[in-house]
């Protein structure tokens, strides 16, 4: 069948490219429909997630020509991923094309230390942390952080990837960092504390190149293995100085790196003399596993919103639409037919909201997400009973 | 650039084919994105509302090759219209294609006479209506009638066209009434009183082949020269009486008529001795304007319902997620430009939902919709204010 055709939009309606062809991407397209932009992605696989949803073209994030092809006529070029080359970025700018985020912002996205560095810069609370370029250095840091330390590669890592703990005497560990020092050769890594968190937290927020910004309500997120499971919307019991601080740190750091797009940041919860904390872990310039909570939850969505600031719209309204949203990570399993799962999901309980990206299954990969809403106050333990229970039956872990 | 491909979909997921490519198909791409079950439409033109963001066809409705092709290996054929010949459905429904809803079914809301003759037959109250078929059995039906009567085409009218209000002794009218009998060529024509409503309410339900079946609440909708301008869910002060009378009615039409998917039962609100009644005006057996505000404001929306409905899978909960959302249609109006005009109402209030369908502006053409919700149990004039601005800004009616 012939594909969506661009050229027949009401007119002065613009077109977003969207290099990257996951789920995020995917999950752009609902409120691109209801807004009447166009999307086009730019796909390594026609198998891809966004892929079977959307106009696309297929080719690769760091292919030059693909980008350009992807690009030509759009009024904005986004990312579903981090994976595009500065030298690329630089250069479309350099045409003249809006990339949003653009190219000196997202290079805090791509490269962990180029991050540290410039939050250091900014007299940004984040954890101790040092370059280090071989396991001598290494072996200093950890000696002088007890509670452990944890190494990290500065590009490419994602969901516990790139991320190897390291404590004290443990000799797999510094085995393992030996060789990634090798296969870094010479440039240096990353090496943080490992942080004694209450609990992770994350901010999102979106900011338009008119330097308009809106943040959702702090989340908190569980991760499990290094990966997110959960989120609940809003942190239950959040500090509201805390909630503050972390709100004030995640506005600077998108105004100070002229982000445009959404951003999240993601950090943790410590212990002060003062009262909590909040250290900025992570940062991610598109949108965020800690956001998808807001399709269901918040009268604005991260994509929607994403798509509003990267096209500089004004910006919608993001308070929550009920005084809870919980969010659980659909994880692949031993079983690749969902579907049937998924009924039985829906049969259980009419008010959990399945979201699919039409990814094949394999173990621990994501491949969706649910979402369960309410307002009863005390109801957050059985809307993360309800959430996790429809997220592990889909994963085929429980059965019943 | 390549469609989207339906056979990299994950196993098991089903393919919904969607007869006819207007704004009714568009709003089914969102929930099917999220349910990863895949869509196909067939689309009278590749520049309509849904063949602009869905893989699509061109081809007529009424042409059954191309019924069939857009029908080849989908789970289920359903529709956005109800221009479907009834020959072309059960021939359909005799080669075992899944036609939902069903050509038994749909005939109903296709032919408002046989609508009326079915509904009487259930002692479903209605307005008083007879067959006539000449300009002195009319003549006869508005004499016995003072409040005057309406003459409606059975087939074919929609959003006021195909409908006729005729008084006594109004001459053009009645001089209208005989060009249409003379090209229905002998076969019988509608006539209603007009009835004295309060106001009129909508009832939206879903029905699964499983004979599962899900209501939202009961809406008010707001016409204006016989186009529905705003919708207000729930309908303000409703009587419970009512709604239960409501309710049960539009169960009872779905299950006595064997509806799948989505069934729009639009009605009047009138006066009783006993308190107010409800007498059905009309049937649509698809997604419908009036439920356009379940998108933002309900757990499930009807276009989510819908599939869920017609695959057969368990239906969502239909509960509102806020005490109040209205909906505003915006109609076209001079200007051909709307991005400018939709920049300036997100700007102005960030929290209206804005939804346009892609189509070009025509003068009254239901171009889009907007909606705003809210729980002050107070606050309905305010949204209706904010929503009707947003709408009529857009249109270009009001420009501040």
């Amino acid at each position: 069948m012939p594909s969506p055709a661009v050229e027949t939009q009401s007119p002065g309606f613009p077109t977003v490219a969207v290099v990257g062809g996951g789920q995020l991407a995917r999950m752009l397209v609902p409120p691109a429909v209801a807004l009447g932009v166009h999307l086009r992605v730019l796909a390594e696989d026609a198998a891809d997630s966004a892929a079977l949803v959307a106009a696309h073209a297929v080719g690769r994030a760091d292919d030059e020509a693909a980008v350009r092809a992807v690009a030509d006529g759009a009024a904005v070029v986004t990312f579903d991923h981090e994976h595009v080359p500065q030298p690329l970025l630089a250069a479309l700018e350099a045409d003249g094309l809006a990339v949003r985020p653009g190219a000196a912002a997202l290079l805090h996205a791509q490269d962990k230390l180029a991050m540290r560095r410039r939050l250091a810069a900014l007299d940004v609370p984040v954890p101790a942390w040092a370059e280090v370029g071989d396991v001598t250095a290494l072996d200093d840091f950890v000696a002088a952080h007890e509670g452990g330390a944890v190494l990290k590669t500065p590009r490419g890592g994602y969901d516990g990837k790139g991320v190897l703990v390291v404590r004290d005497g443990d000799a797999e560990a510094r085995a393992t960092a030996a060789s990634w020092f090798e296969r870094a050769g010479g440039a240096p890594l990353l090496v943080e504390e490992l942080v004694p968190f209450t609990r992770e937290l994350a901010v999102l927020l979106a900011r338009s190149p008119s330097g308009q910004a809106a943040l959702w309500p702090v989340v908190e997120t569980v991760q499990e293995a290094g990966v997110c499971r959960e989120v609940l919307a809003p942190a239950p019991g959040l500090d509201d100085d805390l909630a503050g601080e972390a709100a004030h740190v995640a506005l600077r750091v998108a105004g100070e790196l002229g982000v445009t797009g959404v951003l999240a940041v993601e950090g943790f919860e410590v212990p002060g003399p003062h009262g909590p904390r909040f250290l900025v872990n992570e940062l991610a310039m598109r949108p965020h596993n800690s956001g998808h909570w807001t399709i269901d939850g918040s009268t604005t969505s991260q994509f929607e919103q994403h798509l509003r600031a990267v096209l500089d719209l004004p910006l919608g309204d993001t308070r929550a639409r009920t005084r809870w949203t919980v969010m659980a990570n659909v994880l692949g399993g031993e079983h690749p037919d969902l579907y049937r799962a998924y009924l039985h999901v829906m049969a259980r309980d009419p008010g959990v909201k399945v979201h699919l990206y039409g990814k094949a299954v394999r173990p621990g990969r994501k491949i969706g997400h649910v979402t369960v809403s309410g307002d009863d106050p005390d109801g957050l333990d059985a809307l993360r009973e309800r959430a996790r229970h429809a997220a592990d039956y889909i994963t085929g872990t429980v059965t019943e």
